[in-house]
């Protein structure tokens, strides 16, 4: 019998916050009660600061983030435009499988697994298409199958460059709430995230935030869509209602989820992400493992994917935390299966929390057969966190 | 300020049983762990009996109904399949729009508002169809708007009487786990419902149960789907699994609601409902008040949508109720707007409930303009209740 | 199977709001930790008011509100000491009891069960006690069992007229929080509640006010004592902290009742309690019923004994609406089971609640052989609430 | 702002797990009811076996352990009894102090903190004490502040080998449902607890166990007593209730948390305390410390207190903990404040959380001041739980 906490180190759904728990533990209300909008409009101006827009319109699809997906697809585009995309990893290889099913005609760069969007490629391409039959561009910011941090601002400034009209489509699932996130600034048209990842909810709403000329586009899209339908979402969630029955205590949550990133602020939020990422980093080379992510500049402050040697079979080393530990580690996804495991390392996380994941990790990879000093990747993220402590002590001083 | 319990009759969001809501307030877990998967097997196994069937396939969308209803139209029928439907409701309204912006051609029928699916006309059009160019068949099993529960018997028949092959489906939202519905008897093909009704969850599933005509229909339909595409969401659930992040709290819920189902026992639920739909019912005659629905082989065992005279607005009446006495009363939608307020009875309720509902709208009705007898309506609900208790005991003895 | 919410209208424990619920569903927290004292002295803060009181020590007792009448004992009375107490009902007469059981010299006057204290016969006697032999006299300001409020105030003039200094001890564990209780104004030297009645928690908590004069007499009083001792508590309580572990989820529950009757003021929650008393005592007239309480200066605005005629069991009434109408209503206790049953109508309600009340009760007395006009006091108390919404409305414009 | 999962590693309140939470959560019901008492008597049934005894009477009394002491004392004794009793610590101070302030004629023997119950001393008092005047004597089972566990057999064997009458009375509130307890096979007559430790709930439930031969004491002791009386507590808990109200929701708390021992098996707990418990201990020893308790026979494997230089103050040690890594150490009480902090490792725990317990000692050690080498005791507990699991494969093989 499993005792004690559950350890969880996915990289989403995420730790859900007690309070936000608790905000979630309401009775069934009204969905066109008088005063149920102002509910809705309060999260949607809070959801702006974290998407990196002022104005942009961000829409709640009961549904997950891969809804989201299709709703930036279907409202945008019409079957048979051509988009550009990279696959690198399992969830930019979905999302052109899912292109490609809505009827749209992808041109698919390829890249190695732990690599990330192929900006100059990309850039490349663009300048050719002088027509502009490209309509649509997309980058997935967070590869959360590899730990890829992709460069956003660097696929604009490619379109940017060549003065191409596409579309920009971003893929901001694991990455929005946890990383900088510049929507205004990066001309990005189309931001899709999840509530299960940053946002530190439950899963059950797809989050997409659209441009104004997102908003356009959708006037002439030809695709067919109704659930998803822009439309019809717009209209609605102005004054803060849906147009269907909306999981309403999902939506008492995220208020109380953006409450907490309001109270730490938005900045805190990253910084902290990325010292707790550097430690599981620092821990993972003191194992004498390695990243998937191809070089530190695409290293993820949200995932870490852990390549294991040949004799290892990362499986194993999954199977034994749950099984023995009562701590979930992330899978290794389709070609990765067997060859990396995962620390999911966003949302609502600390250093006892670091400490922990690592410190089971060691006692997995050991019983998986790997040989490892007890202790040591432990000791490597303390000596980050006590370093940072440090500063921080300094800085306040 | 509001105190007090919030007394919640509209016809969905239901109200969440304590058991229920206990059980949704659960921390994250791996929607990929080995053992997830028996979760949601068990919840497909005591679905089956509430949808009537031993054998379709129940399948669970994140979303809302709407979602599934969607997921019934993409999966089975191709652009330009000609289907026939009835409006006669703001839902069956709701859902011709929707096949007609998913690309099909809708032939509709338009009955009064108050009036259910029209079987003899259904029939005659089926028989004229001798080239079989209709590929779907819809029933609203039962009109949430107007209070009005069709006969999905009467179009099975109507479609076997001249061997007609088109699906059959039917929008089960508020009728299924409340009303009995017979998938397997009656021949459905698509039936949808979601969890914020009969099956007291919140909203955040669309649920969707699917013959095995229906499936094979779903290989050939060439509608564009990605999202609610029904081979991946088989394919996945076969193990209990889905093709993205599932809300999984709402699993739980579920959970717990179906062994609250088995407890009671199904027909035990629906002689329940019936009970306390009849108590509202004689306290609607007793104000000398009439029901939406045209006749009373149509009255609805879920909602009751409620006639006010001219001089009344129902929207004051569901004003008052809300702001003063805390209570949720539905509206009239759309071209019932003021004319009518609805009083939702289903899901977990009981008598004291529905008293309660009565006596608030006897308050509202009063403030509203309305000459009532205060107790009028609770007097003869309870005299209902008072006989069919008694029947009850007579026939412990 | 029960089904549908559980109708609770005994006179404690009741109905915990749903914000009160989420605010105690809380982790365990370290109890020493140097932030866990502002939380105690938030409550104290807050407390005061319900109290009636600007200075007086108000000390939580984890235990039930029978603990803080224990510690009100203790704390200020040696052994052998004579104390003036009336017996009217089961809660005076357990208190009586407790006198009795740790060695005082109770001088007990009798009264009918429904009378209150005989204000008269103990300002006699107070007189009459020149010597001053007594040291504390006892009011219980609401009578739980019988439904009866007395008079402090008449009792603390007695007091005055004669200048005698006996303590005056009050236990208000059905009335602090829902009638007006003035601690101050009326000389309460100890004042007794619970956290389960009118402050809209569960049990769990004693909880005692006490006078800068019974302080005094505390450092004098010679009953052991220590799990209750004043003078630890106060130490302790003073930076908010306790000498043992207190049930920390409860002071989070606490503090969200708090809030709760801060938002709608003392002021309203005494008149909504009394309109809604009003409108139960409109319905058991209307039913050919009369109350325990004497007469109508005595009335309790927190709970209602309602006499049935000798025909009918009360305990018949409760156990049908217990069993058939998952419904709890207050039983006669010791001399009164069988001939009434209560109707508790305290903490946090609302109109729909009380007529559920009335109209489970009107089922339960029909079922249990009482000529009851159904509707009839459900009416009866309509016509009061309809009467108070027009009041109400008027006073508003 | 504290972010993510707040570590609790006091010795109690203990985390509870998240069923015992949800079990909680319950709205409040009627403690009269007819069903209630099964609640009751199913907890009583379980309670037995985790006391080691078969027929000794388990009493729940509203409040917290402390209150069962008392309960323990005034129950059997009259004033001026003398007891046998002994300090080395401050809970064992603690009762001491209580005894005195109740009017008992304690002997003390003070021991060093650290030390246990001097069992030859005491074995030696006894035999000397003929005339049998020692009506009490005291064992503190597990001194949670020094983190010692005393012999309590030996104690009853001191008292067999001279025949003496003495009752024994045990304090088991931080070792009961965690260690091994021998209620019967030790002949304790009085065991007490507390809800808030090895049993996984909140606080608000003092446990008291009595033997035949401490009912048998009740019915001539002449200590005053009445909310702690056994007699009322005996009469109303055969049946399941509560001589007043008690707080249900820790009942329906304390149910699942009995669900759980028994899913996990009494058995299983001790191992694993005892196998976390060793874990914190080679940690301990790897940063070249030392624990409070004077030699390992005495190692509790509930808490330890654990031994600074006195070149740092523990005080920081604790104060870092909670202020940057949101986690809660146990302080250092009266006598041993600054000089110890401690860890408690009862109730709901994992190897992943005493993993983060030890990691984030060793950064806060750090931080104040003393030089730690990181991780090593982190992987000392490590290869401690790699050696156990590896055990358990093999006995499973």
């Amino acid at each position: 019998m499993k005792t004690g906490h559950t350890h969880l180190f996915i990289p989403g759904p995420t730790n859900v916050p007690d309070d936000v728990r608790r905000a979630m533990n309401v009775p069934m209300q009204d969905q066109r009660a008088p005063d149920f909008g102002a509910l809705t409009l309060g999260l949607i101006a809070d959801l702006r600061p974290v998407f990196g827009t002022t104005s942009a319109d961000v829409l709640l699809y009961p549904g997950s983030g891969t809804g989201a997906w299709e709703a930036a697809l279907t409202n945008t585009l019409s079957p048979g435009d051509k988009v550009l995309m990279a696959r690198h990893g399992q969830f930019s290889v979905l999302w052109v499988d899912m292109a490609q099913r809505l009827g749209f005609d992808v041109e698919v760069m390829d890249r190695p697994w732990g690599e990330g969007t192929p900006v100059a490629a990309f850039a490349e391409r663009l300048a050719a298409d002088k027509d502009h039959h490209i309509k649509g561009v997309f980058v997935t910011h967070n590869e959360t199958a590899t730990g890829v941090t992709s460069d956003v601002a660097g696929v604009r400034a490619a379109l940017d460059a060549c003065g191409h009209p596409a579309l920009l489509f971003v893929d901001g699932v694991s990455s929005i709430a946890s990383l900088p996130f510049r929507m205004d600034d990066w001309g990005v048209d189309l931001a899709v995230t999840g509530s299960q990842k940053g946002l530190m909810c439950p899963a059950g709403l797809g989050i997409l935030a659209v441009s104004e000329k997102a908003v356009e586009a959708s006037k002439t899209a030809r695709s067919y869509r109704c659930y998803f339908d822009m439309g019809d979402m717009r209209r609605m969630m102005a004054d803060g209602y849906f147009p269907y029955t909306p999981p309403a205590q999902l939506l008492h949550g995220m208020r109380a989820a953006l409450d907490r990133i309001k109270a730490e602020g938005l900045d805190q939020v990253f910084a902290r992400h990325h010292r707790l990422a550097e430690g599981v980093r620092k821990g993972v080379a003191a194992w004498g493992l390695t990243l998937c992510a191809a070089e530190p500049a695409l290293w993820s402050d949200t995932v870490s994917a852990i390549r294991v040697p040949e004799s290892v079979d990362a499986r194993d080393v999954i199977r034994i935390a749950y099984a023995r530990y009562n701590t979930s580690l992330g899978s290794g996804l389709s070609q990765l299966a067997g060859k990396v495991f995962r620390i999911g390392h966003l949302g609502d996380l600390n250093e006892g929390m670091v400490l922990a994941a690592l410190g089971v990790a060691e006692l997995s990879l050991h019983e998986a057969g790997y040989p490892i000093s007890f202790g040591s990747g432990v000791g490597a993220a303390q000596a980050h966190f006590a370093h940072a402590a440090g500063s921080a002590r300094m800085a306040a001083e």
